[in-house]
């Protein structure tokens, strides 16, 4: 079930060498039939994701340094919308026959360097053949109270961080043949989309001061996530047009920033709600980061978007496909 | 970065009453950002596998049950080489667009049989398109002490449980056009191949009598994994040739049965080590389970195969590829 042997056995151990180094908590790592670690809260948050070559990225534009970041940093963007702690990863890698090894050298220090910002560990996963380029990754982590996506109730701020639409802009872009290095404001929008950051401690701090109700990362767009929240917490919600956070950048770029905004995916930031009460609080943490208030949760069901001149409509979720 | 959100989300609902149920230390199970899981002992044991189209199943030969089925055991079989005891699965899946829903439903069926059997609960995971069928499964365990790779000393003795090279002679019909129910002996070869069994109690009661000084499971075949095993501890081993178990119906459909058994991969049995004075201790297992004593672990490296007139000669791993 493996590449020719000698070529797994090999970069097993080139993986191995990458990631060794004093792991807290690490009982066994890469190389055996499982992995062993030890946590030392007692709640385990487990998440996995898959990223599909021609379906998520496309080889010939995404630099495989940053799809390696990519490839853990969504998946560091669900346990940061659970407010938990990342410590261990695996990594399952599907490699067609001849994917060279400068790829595969390249993806491993852009995963690397992702683990180490955010002090995970790879423990172990799983090399095999395939016709596309498969990565799968599955992350482990800690934490106290999960923030889950069904507490959001009537009355509750909805708040999100960053901006809205980049990625979208720069998947665009990408399509378009534009690459990194030409533009300083197209770079920021081609960043937005190959190189997303998780917004992993803000999660944690969220989950810290128990600031908010229910939470969602941004990964299929505004309007279906914030759809899930709402339809798992059993309400709806009210979006102001003009608070979404749009940046100068997407601004400039695109006339359709606002359609991006609503809908476009792979923002990977934290959609959430807080109580009113809790509101003084927040304050101190929007000194650090960049969190817009964009509505309120309401009574019923669906979204409806409400513009300058105080006109409502109805938002209707809408999926994009990449490729 | 998914299927129609509709459909996706359709799916997510159908899998999340498929799996429900009491779940003792199930936090939070499917549909949030992540799950949430407990875990009473404190070292948790991980494992991951992919399983690809084209590369370790064809669509039109393996049965969708089975291949569900499999796709839980192999990962299954991972754990019981550690000797822990398995708890929790995630699912990553990638489907092209014009997967049939029996053919989901039915996977989801063999998925969930071999859940019950072992007592693992779904508690997570991800649906994507993809353009071959994609299984990534995670699987977290529990357990005392594991079983490594690289615990084999010169003069231990050498187990394999059940029979080996079964798996590749069912391959070989397969690929022959033989389906399932045609005639028993080659139902039992077919079988090996298309749903094999995973030890998990064997690999959790070795553990719990510290039987064994060194395990594997044969996902790669015996001249692999025993090499695997001697290069972990540091040692070689021989191997006489007559005691390799080899089933009735192997020999009497194969004539290649002895180079199957040393060669082939997928049968999922384990393979390891016991120091002599454990020996006495290993029969009251021998009675519930088929146990072989293959060889001898040797000092040296490298593998070497012992025939009935006392003729040695070195064994070199063979990696075979399915498709």
């Amino acid at each position: 079930m493996k590449l020719p042997r000698l070529e797994e056995q090999a970069l097993i151990d080139a993986i191995r060498r990458e990631f060794r180094g004093p792991k807290t908590g690490l009982i066994l790592g890469i190389g055996d039939d499982a992995a062993v670690v030890k946590i030392s809260g007692e709640k385990i948050f487990i998440t996995k994701d898959l990223l599909i070559e021609d379906v998520h990225f496309l080889f010939r534009f995404h630099p495989p340094k940053l799809l390696g970041r990519k490839s853990l940093n969504v998946n560091l963007s669900d346990l940061a919308a659970m407010g938990a702690s990342p410590k261990y990863a695996l990594l399952g890698l599907g490699l067609p026959k001849d994917t060279g090894t400068g790829w595969i050298r390249e993806f491993f220090s852009g995963f690397k360097s992702a683990a180490k910002e955010f002090g995970v560990s790879l423990v172990g996963g799983d090399i095999t053949r395939a016709r596309k380029i498969t990565v799968s990754v599955t992350i482990l982590g800690e934490g106290k109270d999960a923030i889950r996506r069904d507490g959001a109730r009537q009355g509750h701020h909805v708040f999100v961080s960053g901006s809205l639409g980049d990625a979208r802009e720069g998947l665009v872009l990408m399509r378009k043949g534009v690459r990194l290095g030409s533009d300083k404001r197209q770079d920021r929008m081609l960043r937005a989309f190959l190189d997303p950051q998780p917004q992993v401690k803000l999660g944690m701090e969220l989950a810290r001061l128990k600031l908010a109700s229910a939470m969602i990362d941004t990964s299929d767009g505004l309007s279906i996530d914030l759809g899930h929240l709402c339809e798992e917490s059993g309400c709806g919600a009210e979006v102001y047009l003009e608070k979404i956070p749009v940046s100068a950048e997407l601004k400039a770029l695109q006339r359709k920033a606002r359609d991006f905004a609503l809908n476009g995916g792979e923002d990977y930031q934290l959609l959430f709600t807080v109580p009113e009460e809790k509101m003084d609080l927040l304050s101190s943490l929007k000194r650090r980061y960049a969190l817009t208030p964009i509505g309120k949760i309401i009574s019923g069901l669906g979204i409806v978007v409400v513009d300058s001149r105080n006109r409502r409509k109805k938002l209707q979720p809408k999926p994009w496909h990449h490729f």
